[in-house]
């Protein structure tokens, strides 16, 4: 990802979270997280985040949709010793739409980003609107898009290796290559 | 307490976090917990939280202060092959003045409650303004204090065993007693 549509996206999010009346110090604001997973489509397939405090315990972080971005589809499995992760999504602003594995839903709101159809294998929906939560245990498979309006949601988790995160979609890389 | 003062008290919470743009399930809301710690003198020394998920693994509550509310000194020690509540309180709307372990801040902004001083040890001042946060390791003894128009405070951590919280001041007890 080019820096400027690094700077461009970081904006866009602080004005977002401004909006939503959650408050970041001037280095969070400045250090705020662009995962484009390298698709290079961020507002298609992209994540915003805020990482709170990420200890060997406990983990939090802010995350950020745009409208109808798509978080892609990963899991946080076991390894070296670690049971894998476990998180709580409560949304705190605009609608998430959520996809964990289990029985399909029936016409559901959301569809994968259109091309990238067998990367998306998850199909039971859940929806959070502002104060509405979910909690995955580890090894489950999902993903989520922001609704019409985007959407903020809060992450409480178990300490996160963003670097160990598997995604259905091969082609994806999770830590970013910035570019100047 | 009696149930008229805890329902007063829920309500007052809720117009605070409703303020902070918090946003509670109607379940949640009726729910919402008051600690008194027994001492009966509830704007004085209690504490207003919001229990949004406590596992086997982490856990995460919103706490609300109101001006000038006190926190009561206490601290998560290790008990039963659990090496103690790790948490990270940041701080979203208000001021809160946190007091750990340490060398004694001169001049602190915040006394403990009068008559109670002996069960307030711990005098170095940390202030956090919304945005900001510390983290607190196992054992550390903490009280803190509502800024002028009170706070609200996110509470990330490992898991809360609350009955298990240890208070310098004898006369507390955590789990509150409701009358009716």
């Amino acid at each position: 990802m080019k820096r400027a549509l690094l700077q461009e996206l970081q904006q866009k999010t602080a004005a977002i979270l401004d909006k939503a009346g959650i408050a970041l110090t001037p280095e969070e604001r400045a250090n705020i997280e662009v995962a484009d997973f390298g698709l290079n489509d961020v507002y298609r397939t992209g994540l915003e985040l805020v990482t709170y405090v990420n200890t060997d315990r406990c983990c939090a972080k802010e995350l950020v949709l745009f409208p109808g971005q798509t978080c892609p589809e990963h899991r946080h499995d076991p390894f070296d010793g670690y049971i894998g992760k476990e998180e709580t999504f409560r949304c705190r602003k605009g609608v998430v739409y959520l996809y964990v594995t289990g029985d399909a839903t029936p016409d559901p709101i959301c569809r994968p980003p259109k091309g990238d159809e067998p990367y998306y294998t998850a199909a039971r929906e859940i929806i959070l609107h502002p104060g509405e939560q979910y909690t995955l245990v580890p090894g489950t498979r999902h993903w989520f898009v922001g609704g019409p309006e985007g959407a903020v949601v809060s992450e409480f988790s178990t300490p996160s290796f963003d670097e160990m995160d598997i995604f259905t979609d091969p082609r994806i890389q999770r830590i970013p290559n910035i570019e100047d």
